[in-house]
């Protein structure tokens, strides 16, 4: 049975990290992800328009068949610069070299700070060292290797049974800052030992995105260079998922939806600077789509994340930033909850000591913001926390 | 001659602002604006979806042939509760009955704290007062009372000949957080002795916000409160501009425009918390729309702004923000100079030397960013401010 942690908890999947110089620190900053079988991968990637030379480079080589390896660095985003593609070939092609895989069947990450050059040679002689500490325990290696403002490593595993096979889904993330769904916007690496086929995976990667590294914001900010990508091995010996649909295809859906949901409420809660981990939950709207914008567009307001990190049931703010989504909203139709609390009820206050009653929920570490639209039946939930001094603090310092 | 300053600098217009009650620690929280001559006005609104019911009033009283007087509270935004509208009506009609007025020559403004009761009995005996207090040199009194979290008064004027003629446009404004562009954002109130028609102040109110008030952004929130007014009420004898065309419609626009940009700045300038003014220039686009937009995600990124504060040159998170905007941009096209220094250009890094080159820039008050696409001709210019500790301590405690 195998011992391992996230990515490596699925059979069949090895991992290592170690510190191969580009941190000034001497942390980890080199990760390897390996599939001993054969396996299938799926990617979503950043919106951002300008995008990171390992970006581009995985989708090409996701038309591959097969995909075999994911390395790694972390403390710089490989992006914007001229030669930045051309390290990102060849990070992939002195894996490939190393493990005896062909670079096609080899992702490659990059995350930390933008338009600096990469040390490669530096990187070159990590993945020739860091290949040799590949073992099945060695998913938290690999997990703390891709930090980089991350207080806390990330990771999640769920299994279930299918037939008589135990079927996992394991996976690492990194992220702090510069984190707004526009598809993938921080690292995600997920594992599962199940089998299935290039369509499932492709819808699975899909769906479980949406409901969860699309449904968190830290700051606003989308990345350069930041993806989720999902490995499927067979080692479990399961049966093969081809299509996507069916019971067997719900529940792994489900597993791998709930683990990437973990590490994405892990982003969260790690948000940079971060007190506070906040639910902001949408109902009451005409479709999914206008749900998800109005709790996004809430989740990422300036003014709704400081007055949480002040402890202030500011709800006005609330609705004021519903009103930014592009999506109608009509305060004569709309109610607020904050922790259960109800305060604003169709243009008037719900009681006259709401702010008395909410205080005790605006003090919790964990609050909940619901509003409901009062249109359809639609909802959405996002994650993100509360902006404090830290957070400026973080990031004002950031390169010093 | 009128000795006024602000929005009682044209001739023929008079202001007054005082305490009514509404702020507790007893500041000007009413501001009453009144032309002597008939006027002309047209306006422009947040695009929030929520919007605050004086913002609709005022809709529907633009819709009248001629507009006298505008009254504002600040403390209180009057926004999202069932009386509000109602309310706005009561102040116009308060107003114009003291002032022998119709009530559709009346504009309303609220700002100030969201989905509080507005204390409508202490405004209407503050509105018989502040009528009392109307002079040629209150435009500093008005400027004062429609303050919120503002540190400085915001008036500008210009002045020049038309004709035998002397012209003059003034104007205050407000506004320090949950600023930014999309159409008006705060309040501004600006007032001209010139005679034009309808047709002509609509372009004139279109073409100078989007110059200005459409060009700043303090912290990517859009009000549901704000607005743009603009009258003109031919006190200075100068001839009649028919049409939005030729050169004194020229000279007025600028002139206009002029006083708009001198406001807007001032807001950006006192941007909650702010301890520099950034400007950002974005050229190379293929048009003013694109150029717009990057120039726009640019200044309110909070990656962007937390660097200046910490006077960290970190310039890829500039190319990232604009990145986000929406419009193509490749790094291999473009060009980043901050303060003058070239650093980035065309996927390369300008020269090994430019963190020593630029660091003198990035310790002033006064900040540049320039990015040139490296596409087109178009250009846009924005201004913002830096994201520090205060603006923290600001929204934290907003309401406390």
């Amino acid at each position: 049975m195998n011992k391992g942690s996230g990515v490596t908890a699925p059979k069949g999947f090895i991992a290592a990290g170690l510190h191969c110089g580009i941190k000034p620190d001497g942390a980890s900053d080199l990760a390897l992800i390996f599939s001993q079988a054969p396996a299938i991968a799926w990617g979503a990637f950043t919106l951002n328009k300008v995008k990171g030379a390992p970006v581009l480079l995985n989708k090409a080589h996701l038309k591959s068949a097969s995909t075999r390896a994911i390395v790694v660095n972390s403390g710089n985003a490989n992006t914007l610069l001229l030669d930045g593609y051309e390290n990102a070939v060849q990070m992939a092609r002195v894996t490939s070299d190393r493990l005896g895989i062909k670079p096609s069947e080899t992702l490659v990450a990059s995350t930390g700070v933008i338009g600096q050059p990469l040390p490669i040679k530096k990187i070159e002689r990590g993945i020739m060292d860091v290949a040799s500490h590949l073992r099945p325990g060695g998913g938290k290696d690999a997990a703390r290797a891709i930090m980089t403002t991350d207080t806390r490593l990330k990771e999640a595993s769920k299994s279930f049974v299918m037939g008589s096979r135990r079927v996992t889904v394991g996976g690492c993330a990194k992220g702090s800052g510069m984190v707004h769904p526009d598809m993938a916007t921080m690292l995600a690496f997920v594992t599962t030992d199940a089998a299935i086929s290039k369509p499932v995976i492709k819808e699975i990667v899909k769906r479980a995105n949406e409901v969860s590294f699309n449904s968190i914001t830290v700051d606003g900010e989308t990345s350069t260079s930041d993806m989720f990508i999902l490995l499927a091995n067979s080692a479990s010996g399961a049966s093969l998922i081809e299509k996507p649909s069916g019971a067997q295809y719900s529940k792994l859906l489900d597993k791998v939806s709930a683990v990437c949901i973990d590490l994405a409420q892990k982003i969260a809660h790690d948000g940079e600077g971060a007190t506070k981990f906040i639910t902001v939950d949408v109902a009451g709207a005409k479709d999914y789509g206008s749900a998800h914008k109005v709790a996004k567009r809430i989740a990422r307001s300036n003014l709704v994340k400081t007055a949480m990190f002040g402890e202030d049931a500011n709800w006005g703010r609330i609705l004021c930033a519903a009103g930014c989504a592009g999506v109608d909203i009509d305060p004569m139709k709309s109610t607020l909850k904050i922790g259960g609390v109800a305060i604003f009820r169709k243009g008037s206050l719900a009681s006259a000591d709401w702010e008395k009653k909410v205080r005790p929920h605006i003090k919790k570490k964990n609050i909940k913001i619901s509003l409901d639209l009062g249109y359809g039946k639609a909802k959405a939930r996002v994650w993100t926390c509360d902006m404090t001094y830290d957070y400026i603090k973080i990031n004002a310092d950031y390169r010093t």
